[in-house]
């Protein structure tokens, strides 16, 4: 291989960092959820990431809040409150299947502020879970059902505990 | 101190038996739930009985029927049937990540008659689950869905098995 | 026990194959569900076939898509993929606690094709879990909650996993 080809290799390596990440840019993007009586039905993929997901749809649909219920094939990350810490002790699993997801969306300046927990269990059937901190869809989907509420719900600090809660105000 | 002071607080502290209990007098009521167009929507915080709350709502919004969802921090008391002594073994658990709660409301005997099930998580993610005696928000919140149904349903007792179950009727 | 007789046992014996099982065909059938605002509510009773149920309303009802979640008391089979063999590692449960079930209801070649994760629980209070082979209604019952989806969804092979999904076209 001459020279003038490493060097035009390593220039093409070099740019390829320089251009945004665009995932799966030759495949039409498919829709991720529909619109249903009570809400959204999402359905992911392999890699995706859930969080995200439910986020986006948040704010492109304008869900003033909402209840979501869900299961699939997952690589969960979940986070055990530590009060001394202040902070969660996070632990993740790879290739289980979840057997529930159970979880809320509000809004926290402005952002969409998502409170979601999960059971998943491993291939003996043994099960984990917690508060999610992270998911991605493993090899399979997840398929979320979204129920949409009229009222835009914030999450505030309660005061005497330190946790974060989904306020009614 | 004089005897007198002595018999006053006496006397107080006898008279605080009589008069009924009221929690957290200084404090204005704040709602637990707002209506969503399935159902309510509720935000129970520590210390609140979510057995108790559940019913409440279930009276004030004469609830013919419903489903519900929900997680949040919790110490749950699980009961497991002992067909021998015709009743619960129970055991509880502090402080633990509701995954999932899912139940129903129904009534017997003119009272809310509920049925719940959940699974928690341990600061391990270790999960433990099953029929639920007795649910009190522990460090946090706990937020539940409910769906309500049309059809006022009641709850009877199941010739065959003796369990108590939905009647559709 | 006259040769004469051998042969009408054996003759009944063998007749009874030719005619179609009908479960208590003595007893007048309940009805296992009622129509909600958002679907349908059902109870199946013990030796109740869940799936067989679930997929009996989908035929009945022209369900177009649904999801659903549930509880109750189960003998469960779960299966965990395995990826060598192109099928699941099956594992039988017997007189546990349905914590959660979660599933959905869509379509493949006409019939109906559903997907189901639960988790349940023993007198241990001890979690197991994972993707629904086959689950039938112990002693007591078990109850869900179908919210209807306005779209016909199938369910269709995931190229890069070999996965079935559900499709949302």
């Amino acid at each position: 291989m001459a020279i003038t080809t490493h060097f035009a290799l390593i220039l093409a390596l070099l740019c390829s960092f320089l251009v945004p990440y665009t995932p799966k840019p030759a495949q039409p993007v498919k829709p991720t959820y529909i619109t249903t009586p009570t809400g959204y039905l999402m359905v992911l993929r392999q890699g995706d990431d859930v969080l995200a997901n439910l986020k986006q749809v948040a704010i492109q649909e304008k869900i003033p809040s909402a209840s979501f219920t869900g299961f699939g094939f997952v690589h969960p990350t979940f986070g055990f409150w530590n009060a001394q810490k202040k902070d969660y002790d996070p632990k993740s699993f790879r290739d289980t299947e979840m057997v529930s997801m159970t979880g809320s969306i509000a809004w926290k300046e402005n952002q969409p502020a998502l409170h979601v927990h999960a059971a998943v269990s491993d291939k003996n059937f043994n099960t984990f879970g917690g508060h999610v901190l992270a998911l991605e869809v493993g090899t399979g989907s997840v398929e979320i059902t979204i129920t949409v509420h009229k009222k835009r719900l914030t999450r505030i600090v309660d005061k005497p505990t330190g946790a974060t809660v989904l306020s009614l105000d």
